[in-house]
């Protein structure tokens, strides 16, 4: 959590820690746009009965009073009142309806924005982050090529945060009709209910869930230990995973050639195409993982989720799906897939675990200093022939002791601290100095370039 | 307005449109930051108590709800509820309190943020809107010469923007103790009220504002008429602003020497050092302009707005001024000076009467053709050979017949479609075609490049 935060749940970085997130949004947008994505940004809200249609993170959504109104809030319905997004998925689809007829599709857009959702302020979450999202949406249909494309995108994308600190990431990937289908196999049907509880393996190991399963679920002990034995099937290559179920199927004598054994069929061979093909590109970057649910309701087939080497516990920072169903107009559908990096969770862990930091507070590269306020004028000229040349230029604040100059560069960081030739110095030239080294020599600011490695603000770990 | 707003005053654009709000963003930044402005962000919500202290858009703010309180409002006190920043300028102010001890000062910060105002639906106004501001702010003190540098730092901003569009700008000059003193001087004691009547002055015409003089603040004919006097004076140095002030001094019978006169001259003597500096920089881009008033109460010193040329209905888009008494704690007091853009109504008008818009829809520069499924993971390789180097690509969505792959490129401005060499044939190589020119040629994933003027998507008008 972000030091000072002073609300609860709503981050707010300090200079050098917005450099990071700068920096962070700036690779990720480069990287996007590198695969072809289209940026878009949707606007902070949406009607209510937009908001509470799809998902279980509804509840938690922020609605919003025009300050004349307050008071007068009650007689409205909740459906008629505007409230804050709370993820980017919903706005895409709504966006994509609307502007169908000026859109080109399929449609790849990616969006970095923040969203907000109403947790309850003792839970410690964020209640206002920063998503980024990439999303393909078909008009009518859309190839399941992209269900490999966008974790490959998306690992392009974190590896490019490698250099500022990232760890490595690793997909992990599952399929919802594959999961359905066995759940139906055994003779289960509140298919929901048991994605639910194996969503929560993680946090409550698999004892817990295997009782869920029996008490909420309507399960026998067989059958969630069957459902048990799936989330607990992991595989890096399409044979394997072929394997792997096959031998489930046939230990719980699920009917080969049924109904629910095809749709798993469907869902497994997405799944196969999806390892296999990321293997070829990226090997072992994204794995079969049959726990892998996610609790929004939204996706029907391909789920994603994200961990970081080392940083398990920080759970998934990147998770998605396919989602045929959320957008449509009349009888056309406008089926999807994306992933969405939880920004400013990963921003959190790499400034408070990794230790990732600017290279300097201020992107100035030269402080010029100033002898004194009538000589500000040229001060002022010499910053200027450096901005145009891409250097970026601070002038001391006041024509202080050149000491006191000298720590204001220092605090910022500014590695260079330019000295104007002094009026009636005939014979004077400008100098510079480099404050670290203590290096000073002669320079001239429409020819001295900086040293190349400290000429821009970065970001060390 | 956008095109499709399905929301009244909610503005969402097209990606052409988004591509042209994002270039204007990148270059208000890249010129902020060559200037030595440090980026920062706000959470997006301050408490009721902190929106509700300063300005008159104070009435304007939206309030949040959790979804579960809905129906347990009204007990709160508006003062205790959270609600979304109207500016950008009441976050800064608490966020430099707040963090005090961990901030270099002068803290100069950039910020470009959406902010919210709860207009009326009716009023055809922006309720969510882009702004990029830029501040200095003083521990305790704040010297004067920051406020001739801001306004020529937006102007350089706004003077990078004229690439795509922007008209020139002019910053119109004028302090709020020139005008205290003068009206102070004519016996006028309601200064907030003469200001606010002063400020319709371009809405309502000088008439109507001299008789508001009279029936809300007090003023008899002849005061009135002195206030419309001072608003009517301009000037482009020093010199010409001085004897102007001195002639109307003299025509109304202000007394010399006295306090009022003192309080004029201390704003006179600022105000002459902003605009002769300025000149020395920037010939003619920054004018005295008394009738410059500003609405908002936070302002203590100068006050600047600015306007496009050609553009004088848009009003200004870029105001802001001097304010000593925004921040405080205990006693200490944290004096300010910036400028905002309104860059949501400047973009709209770009959009709509400069007709600018982006020079492609995707940002990728070439489209990688798919012969059959089966050549996608070769057609994925060419692209990423490309990207490797830089160069942005996309992949067709489907093996269609090339004239539709062809047709995909084209609507979305893709001007490079790469044919991979096909399976099987031993002597085939890449080729390349320019779907524009219609040239096409042999080509290598690994060394070929675009045409520098059509290699990076931009903005054309």
């Amino acid at each position: 959590m972000a030091k000072g935060a002073s609300l609860s749940g709503f981050p707010e970085w300090l200079p050098s820690q917005r450099v990071v997130e700068q920096t962070m949004i700036d690779t990720l947008r480069h990287v996007f746009e590198l695969n072809g994505f289209i940026g878009i940004e949707t606007r902070a809200v949406e009607p209510g009965s937009s908001l509470l249609k799809k998902g279980e993170t509804s509840k938690e959504i922020y609605l919003l009073s025009r300050l004349q109104e307050v008071g007068h809030e009650d007689g409205k319905p909740v459906e008629d009142r505007l409230g804050l997004h709370f993820d980017l998925t919903v706005p895409l689809s709504r966006y994509v309806v609307e502007h169908s007829g000026q859109l080109t599709f399929p449609f790849k857009r990616w969006q970095i924005q923040k969203v907000w959702r109403g947790e309850r302020p003792q839970d410690g979450r964020f209640r206002e982050f920063v998503q980024a999202d990439i999303d393909v949406i078909g008009n009518g249909e859309l190839p399941d090529h992209y269900e490999v494309e966008l974790p490959l995108v998306m690992l392009s994308a974190l590896e490019a945060l490698r250099p500022y600190g990232c760890p490595k990431a690793t997909v992990h990937a599952n399929n919802r009709k594959l999961s359905e289908g066995f759940y139906r196999g055994l003779g289960l049907s509140d298919i929901e209910g048991v994605l639910r509880e194996i969503d929560k393996l993680d946090k409550i190991g698999a004892e817990e869930v295997g009782k869920l399963l029996v008490s909420e679920c309507g399960a026998s002990q067989a059958q969630a230990s069957a459902c048990l034995e799936l989330a607990e099937l992991t595989a890096t290559d399409g044979a394997g995973l072929r394997q792997g179920f096959r031998d489930l199927c046939e230990a719980h004598g699920i009917e080969v050639g049924g109904q629910a054994y095809e749709l798993a069929q469907e869902g497994l061979e997405t799944l196969a195409m999806i390892v296999d093909e990321a293997a070829r590109i990226r090997p072992g970057a994204v794995v079969a993982d049959l726990k892998i649910a996610r609790g929004l309701d939204y996706y029907t087939g391909s789920v994603y989720e994200t961990f970081l080497d080392g940083a398990e516990t920080l759970g998934s920072i990147c998770s998605g799906g396919r989602y045929d169903n959320l957008a449509s107009q009349g009888s056309r559908t406008y089926p999807g897939v994306g992933l969405s990096i939880g920004l400013s969770r990963l921003l959190s862990y790499m400034l408070g675990r990794v230790g990732a930091h600017a290279s300097r507070v201020s992107p100035a590269a030269v402080l010029v200093a100033v002898w004194n306020e009538a000589g500000r004028t040229a001060s002022n000229h010499v910053a200027d022939l450096l901005r145009q040349r891409g250097i970026a230029a601070d002038v001391a604040p006041s024509a202080a002791k050149i000491g006191k100059q000298i720590k204001y560069a220092d605090h910022l960081g500014i590695p260079y601290v330019w000295f104007p030739a002094q009026e009636g110095d005939a014979a004077g030239h400008d100098e510079v100095k480099n404050i670290e080294t203590g290096d000073q020599e002669a320079a001239d600011a429409v020819s001295w370039l900086p040293d190349t490695l400290i000429a821009q603000q970065g970001v060390e770990f």
